[in-house]
C-alpha cells in the first residue's frame, strides 16, 4: 500500500485542475438545450448585427447637417418624403432637406445619418419643423454596432448564460457544440445505512442522507445523477457495485461509511478500478480530512466523508470544481464569495484549513456572519447555515468583527 | 385610458410583493423532485435524529468516570466485554469497569456515556489500557442531538436546498408539499422580428433575441416556459395569441416591439385580459422605463422593453422577484450582491435609477467593476458583463474607486 502525505486544500484543487478534463466528446445542441452548458468551440460571427442601421427612437430620419443650429426659436424646415415601416426595407434615398418618418427599430434610409426624436419635431402637412439639432449617428445603431463580421462572439470554455444564447440567436447560430452534462454516480456504503423511505428504524440503523444531498448538489451543478443505492460493508459486493457504476458514469462518488472497515474498503475499491489510482488521500482540513481522490482510466473517483455536513463541505470545495472541469469550463477569474463580519471569535488549529458553517444576518451596519456550531455528523447545522467560511491553515482563528469571505450554499 | 405616474424601483417591487402569490395549489413531490422548489408546509419531525446515541470515532464505549485521571503514566484498566457492530443493536448493558469496542457511527450501549478513541488505548487480550480520560458525552452524538421529536425542521416558504432535502430524508419525510414550478409564457411582438433560425434576413428584419434570453433566464429561476413565438403588429392577432397564452400560463410576458404602435397595443392587450388591469406603467429607471405590469384575474402580465439589454435588466430587477413570489418563496433576508470598486466615474441623472452593466476583475487590491457602455439595444454589452450596478435615484453619479454592489448575472 502506498503512503500518502495529507494534502492542503490548494494542492488538492491543483490536482483536480491538472488531472481531469471532459470525458465525453462535445455534442451539438439547440440554444435552449445549451443553457448552462459549456461551449466547446469558439463562435465567430459570419455576419454583422444589426445588418442595417436602425433607429433607437420614434422620429424622423434626417441628415444631421440639415438640423445644425436648429432651436426652439429657429427651427429647421424639412420635406417629409416617406414613411419607413417596421421590418421593411427603407428603399427611398434621403436627399438634402428631406426627412422620413421612422419608428424605433426601423431601418435608416440611405442618405440619412441620424434621427430626430418625435418630441423635438412639429408636423405641418408634408413639412416638419425641427426644434433641436442632432449629431451624425445620433439615435442610431449602425450596422455592425452590436457584432462585427468575423468577430469572436464567445470563446470555448464559457458557460452559456441567457444573454450568451441571445447573441448567438442574433447571429443566427441556433446550434452550438457544447460538452454534455457529466453523469455522476453515487454509491452509499455502510451496514447502518437504510433507505430514507424506511418507516421504522431498528436500533443502530440510520436513514441515508448523503445520497440525497450529494445527488441534489450535483444536479444543481448541472450533472445527471445515477443513484447507486446503498451497499453494505461487504468487500466483494462493494467492488462489484462500484465497478458497475464506474462503467456507466463520468464521475463516481463513494459516500463513505464511517467505520474503519469501510474506509479501508473504499480505498481498495478505488485502487482496483484502474491506473493511476489514488492521487489524494486525506486533506488537511476540518471537517473532511478523510477525503480520497483517485483517477482510473481518466475518470475521477472520489471517496467522501460519511458525516453529512463534512460531505457537503467537501462537495462545495472539491466536487463542484471537479464537475466544472468535466464540463469543460475555463476557471472563473473571480470568486462569488460574499464579505461579511464574523459575530464572535472562532479558534482554529494552525496547519489545517477549518471550515465553519455560518448564518448570515443583515444588520444596520452591514452583513454579519454568525457561526453555526455542531458536530459534522449533524445535518441540521447545515440547514441552519447560509454558507461556509474558511479559516486558513496559517491562522489561529478569527476575531469578532473581522471581515470573512462567505462561500454561499445555494 | 387611465393616467399613470411613473413608479420608482422600490414602489414597483412593493407592487409585486403585495399583489401576487402562487397561482396553483401545492403538490406533493418526492425529495429529488422537490429540489429548488418552495416548501408549502411547515415540517415538524415525528421522531428524533439520531434515534440512538452514536459514536463519532472508532474506539471503546466506556463510562467516563472509569477513565478519570487516566494518563500515559497511569492508564485505566477496563474489561472488554463486547464488540458493537455497525447497524446492529448494542444489546449488552455496560457495567462499571467495562468497555465495548465500537466503530464510528455504532450504537452506544446502555450504561456507557462516552467513547475513548482507539488511538488512546492499548489492547491486551480482553483488557484495555486507557491512556487518556474522557468527559461524559465525549465522542458521542446523543439521541436527538440532530433533530428533536416535535421540532420545526423547515418552515413553509423556504426554497429547498440539498441539505434541506437531507434533513427531510433523515426524519423519513420522503414526500413534501411544494408549490409547482410556475409556467411562464413569452410572446414576442414586432413586424421586424423573425425567428432566430431564419438564415437570410431581408433588409429591416432582425432575429428574435428576447424570447431566447428571457426564456432561458426564466428557466434558471425554476419556471417552465412556453415559447409563444412571434406575433406581428396586428392588434386582433396580438390579442388572440396573448389570450391563448394567458389561459395556459401563470405569468405572461410580452416582449414588446419597440415601435409606438406596438407599445399602444401592448397596453391595450394587457388591459383587455382582466381586472384590475395595469398596475405599473413606466418605471423611473434607465434602461427599462417602458416596463408595464398588469394583474388580470390574479395572474401577472408584464410588458418588457424591446431592447435586449433593457429586457434582461428588467428581468433581473422585476421578473425574477415576481417568479419567486409565484413560487411561494418568503423574501430573502439578505442580498447576494458582491461589493466591488468602480474603475471610473459614471454620471447619472437625479430622480432616476440608472443600471449600468459591469465586468468584474480581480486585482491585487480586491475586486473592481468596469462599466460596459453601449446602447441598450446591443446584446453584446450584456455578453461582456458579469453583472449590473444601480446608481440610485438620489445620486448624480459614482466616482472612481467608490464601492458599489454588483448584482451578478448568472
Amino acid at each position: 500500500m502506498k503512503f500518502f502525505h495529507v494534502k492542503t486544500v490548494t494542492e488538492t484543487l491543483d490536482v483536480i485542475a491538472r488531472e481531469f478534463e471532459p470525458i465525453r466528446p462535445p455534442v451539438e445542441l439547440s440554444l435552449p438545450n445549451a443553457l448552462d452548458l459549456v461551449l466547446a468551440e469558439d463562435v465567430v460571427s459570419d455576419e454583422q448585427v444589426p445588418h442595417f442601421a436602425r433607429s433607437t427612437v420614434d422620429g424622423y430620419a434626417v441628415r444631421a447637417r440639415d438640423t445644425f443650429g436648429a432651436s426652439d426659436s429657429l427651427p429647421a424646415f424639412l420635406d417629409v418624403t416617406g414613411k419607413i415601416e417596421m421590418g421593411k426595407e427603407a428603399s427611398s434615398y434621403l436627399k438634402e432637406g428631406q426627412a422620413q418618418s421612422i419608428p424605433t427599430g426601423g431601418m435608416l434610409p440611405d442618405g440619412a445619418d441620424s434621427v430626430v426624436m418625435i418630441e423635438h419635431v412639429e408636423e405641418v402637412d408634408d413639412l416638419i419643423n425641427v426644434y433641436r439639432q442632432v449629431a451624425p449617428g445620433e439615435n442610431v445603431i449602425r450596422a455592425g454596432d452590436d457584432v462585427q463580421t468575423g468577430e469572436l462572439v464567445i470563446e470555448a470554455g464559457k458557460r452559456l448564460r441567457p444573454q450568451d444564447l441571445g447573441v448567438l440567436s442574433a447571429i443566427g447560430k441556433t446550434k452550438v457544440r457544447v460538452y454534455p452534462s457529466p453523469i455522476v454516480a453515487i454509491l452509499s456504503t455502510g451496514d447502518e445505512i437504510v433507505p430514507a423511505d424506511r418507516k421504522v428504524l431498528a436500533p443502530g440503523e440510520i436513514r441515508d442522507i448523503n445520497s440525497i444531498t450529494i445527488a441534489a448538489a450535483a444536479r444543481q451543478c448541472g450533472a445527471e445523477v445515477i443513484d447507486g443505492g446503498i451497499v453494505p460493508d461487504d468487500y466483494p459486493l462493494f467492488v462489484q457495485r462500484a465497478k458497475e457504476l464506474y462503467d456507466r458514469a463520468d464521475l463516481l462518488l463513494l459516500s463513505g461509511g464511517s467505520s474503519v472497515g469501510t474506509r479501508d474498503y473504499t480505498e481498495q475499491v478505488m485502487q482496483s478500478l484502474g491506473e493511476p489510482g489514488v492521487l489524494v488521500h486525506g486533506v488537511s482540513i476540518k471537517p473532511g480530512k478523510p477525503t480520497i481522490i483517485a483517477k482510473a482510466g481518466g475518470k475521477p473517483v472520489m471517496g467522501l466523508p460519511g458525516h453529512p455536513a463534512s460531505a457537503m463541505i467537501i462537495f462545495h470545495l472539491f466536487v463542484a470544481p471537479l464537475i466544472r472541469r468535466l464540463q469543460g469550463e475555463s476557471p472563473s477569474p473571480y470568486d462569488r464569495r460574499l464579505p461579511a463580519r464574523i459575530s464572535r471569535n472562532v479558534a482554529s488549529a494552525v496547519g489545517r484549513s477549518d471550515y465553519i458553517r455560518v448564518k448570515l444576518e443583515e444588520r444596520e451596519d452591514g452583513l454579519w456572519a454568525t457561526p453555526v456550531f455542531g458536530k459534522s455528523g449533524l445535518i441540521s447545522t447545515l440547514v441552519k447555515s447560509d454558507g461556509m467560511v474558511e479559516i486558513s491553515a496559517n491562522k489561529e482563528g478569527i476575531l469578532e468583527g473581522e471581515v470573512v469571505q462567505v462561500h454561499l450554499f445555494r
